[in-house]
């Protein structure tokens, strides 16, 4: 066993798109677990957009990751030393481990996994806090009705594509965003969108919405929020009335100053999007998943058998080694990658 | 008995403000009604920041006038003639008889009005529709909880008297926004506000808000949205998470360019709006109260004693003679009425 770890440091505070110099490949002395404590081998961590936020220094639900800190998220991996009780050596959990190889954990927000049912890594995506993501949001948020029509950008990501299948399943008229024509064949072929459109081929949000109006014929009932801005432009004057805008992102906005504090768009005005919720009586949610994680339970039970027997299908991205990390995160904020990003560590 | 009506009209459409130019008063030949109809001689009419709305060509829950149509809005009269069985002549109404001294209507729509119970004019404020809005959209939307720290505009308007009163009520801070110290000193005194802030004594969003701040040390949990503008701004960045922001209008925007459809401010930025709801897990729900008039008889019966015994207080501003009804809608959109706008038409 080696007796160092790796670790990826916010090396300094990005401006705009994150580049590779804001992160710092670090190793260190292998970690030895307290009373309480185990030592987990990494196997997979999760790249999520949400990271992005973190980076920056501006208030948000989270505190930021102060520069020269590990970057933060959620990985599984496997206990290689315990000194906690319950907590055996060669046992799998999902926990915030961070950008690392290795971590020392307290059993606190510790998961179990177990890898002979599904494989360990659907614990960061379809079965983790992506796909709990769709399944509250949509479910609890979105009220999803038989008959209605919903709009969900990043189709083929994690989010994007529990949402579609979910409320294909209700018996929604499904309708995909997504960045290029292979993702958009992949969200209707592998996930069953109805229709799925390319927005990097309307140069306009106008132009987006004229696609979208021909794919909406009855109108929006449900777009839920993952990407704002060009798309959020485009569906806002579609939605019909009584329609439900769950948020859980933004990512069109996260690298533009301060996770879009500042940034103005020409077109999609703040009046503009007051209005349409009024006008159109709009139940407009935000939400983070972490408030509700209560609700995993509820979501395996549903959604769980019907992953086992395929109906509601996965997608995964993986990158190897830890330090290309950086780039993959990069890649995911412009869209780059296809399904569920993550990096396997060892 | 005359044998002549007088009605305002729509002679044309604003661009930006009202000016009396958009207004025409015609008489005309008094109606008969039909069968399963009544003649209404209307005694007091109402003025409400929605009917600016109408007055655009743009798309909104309601259809908007025609060029030379009658203006709408509610008002309450005593019947004078009818053809309609269980409608007898004397009997007070209140319906949608517009800008008018007299109307003939069908009795869908109609509500009878007991004028030896309360005022009628409190059919149009207080036990009417902006009174309803106000407890409808607080109590419904707004959720609220003893502790929590509330804030409205307009507080000593028809539908912010209402809500700032009922919070209070149910054991909130209340913080009241008004234009001018009169008004200040009315919502506090008389309609028992915790405090009441004079925007105009604010040049900025941000003056206004860290004024706000001091008078909301623990956050805001509840921003009863009818005004929206510089207020909005102010307010948003105090919001309390789990936050909620029911709106019922936006009186700020409604005269800046087709209701604020185009309207662009400089610091309230539509990503900054939507990020704010994201990260602080708002709740905004547009609502017309039009879509809840079944709950009137709720409103009626938990509200009704407390206006009866005095607990909840009502302000009237009555401007005399329908000639006067464009000048009094123009101050009211301007913040220059003090309580409930109407016109004593009789």
């Amino acid at each position: 066993m080696s007796d160092t770890m790796k670790q990826i440091v916010l090396a300094s505070r990005p401006k705009g798109a994150p580049t590779p110099e804001n992160f710092r490949l670090e190793e260190l002395p292998l970690p030895t677990p307290g009373e309480g404590e185990v030592l987990v081998r990494v196997h997979y961590m999760s790249l999520d957009p949400y990271m992005r936020g973190r980076m920056d220094d501006a208030k948000s639900y989270a505190a930021c990751i102060p520069v020269d800190g590990k970057m933060e998220g959620g990985s599984v991996g496997e206990i290689i030393a315990s000194n906690a009780e319950g907590f055996a050596v060669g046992e799998f959990v999902m926990g915030g481990f961070g950008w690392a190889t290795h971590a020392v954990s307290g059993t606190q927000g510790l998961a179990k996994i177990d890898p002979d049912t599904t494989p360990i890594t659907y614990a960061l995506g379809a079965l983790g806090m992506p796909g709990l993501t769709g399944w509250y949001g949509l479910t609890e948020l979105g009220k999803p009705k038989k008959g209605e029509t919903l709009v969900v950008a990043a189709a083929t990501g994690p989010v994007g594509s529990m949402v579609g299948q979910i409320a294909k399943a209700k018996g929604l008229r499904t309708v995909g965003i997504a960045g290029g024509p292979e993702k958009c064949k992949l969200a209707v072929e592998h996930f069953g969108f109805d229709v799925c459109l390319d927005h990097r081929a309307y140069d306009t949000a106008a132009d987006l919405r004229a696609a979208l109006e021909k794919e909406c014929p009855d109108g929006v009932d449900i777009y839920f929020e993952n990407v704002a801005g060009k798309v959020l432009d485009a569906v806002l004057p579609l939605m019909n009335a009584h329609g439900r805008i769950p948020i859980c992102g933004m990512i069109a906005w996260y690298n533009e100053g301060g996770v879009g504090a500042d940034a103005i768009e020409k077109t999609l005005t703040a009046p503009k999007l007051w209005r349409t919720i009024l006008v159109n009586f709009l139940s407009v949610n935000g939400f983070i998943i972490a408030n509700h994680f209560d609700r995993m339970p509820d979501f395996h039970k549903e959604i769980g058998p019907l992953i086992s027997d395929g109906s509601i299908r996965v997608q995964e991205d993986i990158t190897e080694e830890l330090e290309n990390a950086p780039k993959a995160f990069i890649d995911l904020l412009s869209g780059g990658n296809t399904g569920k990003a993550m990096v396997k560590v060892i």
